[in-house]
């Protein structure tokens, strides 16, 4: 197994995560040992959620799962950036292909694109 | 002033930082408040170094600094995305482009590319 440095946040390490076409950053997870571990063994990104403090299957609810295509790790073992196929077209719990939809313009920010899918419909069903 | 959630990891937020052109993440680093609001106004990444504990402008030592060309703010208001401008061609301590130069090969990490600076010429002037 390969080893990460998780000491530095509490157990915790981040996880980029990247469109593994189109090099859109969609969201950035955190990963303990655990989520790893998972991620590595089952090929499908895998997340500690902070909120609820489990282990999160990205995609379990919505079935918007994130194949992992790539594998990078930073050159302080402490950060990963993973390459995925994006299942449903979506990242986002609101809908949005990245959750990085909001843009910084001067003192305001606007959201860029639109939802791929309806987070009720999804969600709620 | 844009406000951000830097409640949930001890006042820091992780910030991603990708090549304005190419789209390549090059580096993760963390801001607290007060890197954001240096960032903001100065045009040029600043971080929070966790190891130094002090306040970080990207390539103040190297002279390889980070020239913010847009940002975008996550769902959650948690974390940030930077495409920069990267002068000097790296990112990275090591002279690499990337942070993230090492891949995953099945149970062993393979070093993707070569170095663009030699670390030595650079931080020992």
């Amino acid at each position: 197994m390969i080893k990460l440095d998780f000491s530095k946040a509490g157990g915790l390490i981040p996880a980029v995560v990247q469109d593994y076409k189109t090099g859109e950053v969609l969201m950035l997870g955190f990963m303990n040992q655990e989520a790893w571990e998972a991620t590595l063994s089952t090929g499908k990104a895998t997340y500690y959620s902070r909120s609820r403090q489990e282990l999160w299957v990205k995609g379990k609810t919505s079935g918007n799962m994130q194949l992992i295509k790539e594998i990078r790790i930073d050159c302080d073992n402490d950060t990963v950036l993973l390459k995925v196929e994006q299942i449903g077209g979506a990242a986002c719990h609101t809908g949005h292909k990245s959750c990085f939809h909001k843009k910084v313009d001067h003192e305001s920010v606007k959201v860029i694109g639109r939802p791929v899918f309806d987070p009720e419909e999804v969600y709620n069903k």
